[in-house]
């Protein structure tokens, strides 16, 4: 009995035009606006929202606040009603996916509901529903919603039926008096820091939309910098959620393994793997602060929500009143830091030195950056099935173009065995030896790096993120600040004479967002949190929307 | 360039006489009393320590105080000297090893010479060096101490050089004021409950020599129950520490894997095993207070001793006031229990009931326990390299008897796959899924269940260890209790038909002490410890020695 295979183009065309009938008409950018962009692809299309005439005055002032903290603080106050504060992020993310293709479901009216029923508790009690009362919280395409498909872009998902439960955290961010409203583009497989699908096609920079908006969770790094969102939800396994965040000038958190409720989404690959490295969920953000709101509403009682996380609920810690020992990690020699970079953790570093803080040279004294990425990368192709490889197949999908680049050549043919396994669980734990020893040696409280060795590049040529591996590999908890721009000008005393990968353009990336990364010691996440908020202070980090 | 193969036979009988060597001919029994012993090898030799004139009044009265607790009260009060304390336990640990093979290693003057030390430290400063302040604690042959042999009883293992540095956990202890002075025996493989390896041969019971005592952690139980030690260090990866102490009538906990540090002893097996079912480290003991006199001194900083250890201190929890929510798992039918274990189990569930605790069964809820063991087992077959056998196998040794008891049948000939690892690790999953949500949704303090099916059993024919493997498969602490005995007349109401495996013999197993086991949520040792309080006292729990 043998049947028909799918008519795969006609539900790609579905697809794409029951999500394009998800937005409202009077929601919609005028052709006019759109096709100008067209003829200049490389300018900013941060301000559109704002100036496109869409967003009333007051739905501009909700989406522009400060962060979320501050959002959630006038809908618990009663000024602002949890309402109109979805309607405008509704409205806002609907001209954020216009700009920079970054939603893959939309459900607007199923979150406009719900606020309803917030603001109904809220004039009966007073009360706010919790700390995230109110809150729209955008969420990366693999967490399960029920009745709402999770397809991760791929074709031959497009059959199946969506899921029936949530993903574990879910019901845990909705108690909390969170909403959800969109779901947002990812890359084939994951696996890219091009967030490119076949399904959804390709989420762009809103800062320069000639540039990746990052990878995986990339459609939330674009829909936030827009302000289409207050605070996105990603995993991160080898950068997700730090990636992106680079990209588009936001705060990223990856945390600690396993102290946010993993459970229930839906993963690009197979179940069971025995790899160390597991996928972590962490918040895309506007600030510091809140990223430690939704650690502090995510992590209160992670095993009660999912039987494979860490019994570990987050922990009230005192503000640091001292100067903290900060490891410095320049970078690695096969990946040099391109001069905006470069830079940015020079910068860094003398304004925190500058500041009283002790900043110990790490370069030499730990294993190689790269190697160790090689490393985590094996640990990523254990599946003998090729379960994601299959998945793409079975949809007849060609492999969208970042895949290439994706791979480490040191990797060409390589095939996991139960032999090498053994093999790389010594080798994973020389890397951990050799960082714990420095870390407690210098008694280091966290450790500054680059995310990348430059900012947003160009599509397709972001390559291997081995800057942001790392810390999946050792299960430290990693956050990224935005913190200066591209610049050609000021950029050009930081130009050497090493071999770029990719290629310093510095016409390409000019004025694309910079960053740095704070990574801390395992199940440190809320010590982390303080460094990063007391780094974030001396460096005066914004998020470039 | 051939080399002769070492002269094992030589090597094996140099080791056993430089062992015995260590033995004070002061400290030796009489031939006449060794004798008589081997006439009746089924009675207790518990007494024989303190009636056969080799301890001073005052060294019965320190070797048999009530726990370390109290030990360590009295060198930090002053009231006895470590020196006094040490050479007291080195005298009692050596007439031990004469009455059941239980040690492997023997450096009495490197513990005196360290006791001399802590007690010129005192009179200096009249305080105490830490809360184990002079407390002399024996250690299983595999944890590494520098100089001196890490064996594990293999023939192939006669001809390393000793370690260089110590296990991990070790200088912890040693921080804190322990000092040790004896290494014990361990199975062939650490594999089975029989402590009886080739270089060593077989530890027995105490309490009735023809009896197990347990393994693999087994040469500390018979040291403990004689009072040669008055807290044991163990490993626990089935059972390893919880066995022996349910065979000796001992307190044993096993904390969450990673929550004690555990780098740098000598494992039998590989390194880099990708199983997620990882070995740790626990004390036997002579009370609850004891154990939890040790985990708040090895759990204090793990992560500082190990990289991979939780990042998790150990937490000071309030006692608890209110009425426990005990499930009780009654037993597997393909493992019943013996009518001493089941008549324990009833009589446990009826006086806990009584003194107002609430008791919830759980048999028919929870996966099969037999099938989860079967599945832990595949986890420790996992070296296509086959590393435990190739250690044996160079030394030309034969197996021990009870390897062959120790093997599921299911998995003669099984092979682990990396394509079948994956499966397993879903598999793995749904176990943890379906106990999860079990003890989430009746609210459950602890479990109650069987330790193992009976008590000691003769050598040789206590099998697989279904019970005590379950907790290490979930990664769930648990700890075991010494409860009543093996008696022919009150077990009598307690016998079944049904198939007993191995077979019953009251008259081979009666006085043999009795024991269950209580099994506590992940990363709640600290909460297991109390609620091992709780139930301790209800039953009035005491070690057997």
């Amino acid at each position: 009995m043998s049947t028909e295979p799918p008519d795969w183009p006609s539900l790609i065309a579905a697809k794409r035009a029951d999500l394009a009938s998800k937005i409202p008409e009077a929601w919609c950018l005028s052709p006019e606006l759109l096709a100008k962009l067209e003829t200049d692809s490389r300018c900013s299309v941060l301000d559109i929202p704002r100036t496109c005439g869409i967003l009333s005055e007051k739905e501009v002032r909700i989406t522009e606040i400060e962060d979320a903290t501050a959002l959630v603080g006038k809908m618990a106050s009663g000024a602002w009603s949890a309402y109109e504060v979805t309607l405008a992020f509704c409205k806002r993310a609907a001209i954020a996916h216009q700009l920079t293709n970054c939603l893959t479901e939309i459900f607007f009216e199923h979150a406009l509901t719900r606020a309803k029923a917030l603001d109904a508790s809220f004039a009966l009690t007073h009360t706010p529903t919790g700390p995230l009362h109110g809150l729209p919280l955008s969420l990366k395409d693999s967490f399960n919603l029920p009745s709402i498909p999770s397809t991760l872009g791929l074709v031959s998902f497009l059959t199946h039926a969506p899921p029936k439960t949530p993903s574990s955290l879910l019901p845990v961010l909705e108690s909390a008096g969170a909403l959800f409203y969109v779901k947002t583009n990812i890359p084939q497989t994951m696996m890219t820091a091009d967030s490119h699908s076949t399904v959804f096609g390709r989420t762009v920079n809103p800062h320069n939309r000639t540039l990746t908006a990052g990878g995986s969770t990339g459609g939330e790094a674009a829909l936030l910098a827009l302000r289409g969102s207050i605070m996105g939800v990603g995993t991160d396994i080898a950068g997700s959620v730090r990636i992106p965040a680079h990209c588009c000038g936001l705060f990223g958190f990856k945390p600690t393994a396993a102290r946010v409720p993993w459970k229930g989404g839906t993963p690009p690959g197979r179940h069971g793997s025995p790899s160390p490295i597991l996928p972590t969920i962490g918040p895309e953000t506007h600030s510091v602060r809140d990223a430690g709101l939704f650690l502090s509403v995510a992590c209160a009682d992670p095993w009660a929500a999912d039987e494979g996380a860490l019994n570990a609920p987050w922990r009230q810690v005192a503000d640091i009143q001292r100067p903290l020992r900060l490891g410095v990690l320049t970078e690695d020699p096969r990946r040099p830091l391109h001069p905006s970079v470069y830079r940015a953790i020079k910068t860094a570093e003398q304004r925190l030195q500058s500041a009283g803080h002790v900043l110990v040279p790490l370069d030499g004294l730990v294993p190689d950056v790269y190697d160790a990425a090689v490393l985590a990368w094996k640990f990523f192709l254990l599946d003998p099935a090729k379960t994601a490889v299959r998945y793409v197949r079975e949809g007849g999908e060609e492999w969208v173009p970042s895949i290439a680049t994706a791979m480490f050549p040191e990797l060409k043919g390589w095939e996991a065995s139960l032999e090498e396994l053994f093999e790389m669980g010594v080798q994973r734990r020389q890397v951990l030896a050799a960082w714990h020893d420095v870390v407690v040696s210098k008694g280091l409280d966290a450790v500054i790096m680059p995310t990348y060795q430059a900012t947003a590049v160009p599509h397709d040529t972001y390559g291997l993120p081995i800057y942001t591996v790392l810390a999946n590999l050792l299960d430290y908890p990693a956050a990224v600040v935005p913190f200066l721009r591209a610049d050609g000008e000021k950029d050009g005393p930081f130009v050497r004479d090493v071999k770029y990968e990719p290629p310093y353009k510095p016409e390409a990336v000019d004025g694309a967002p910079c960053g740095i990364q704070i990574v801390g010691r395992p199940m440190r996440d809320e010590e982390l949190l303080k460094a990063m908020g007391v780094v974030s202070q001396v460096l005066e980090c914004k998020t470039l929307g």
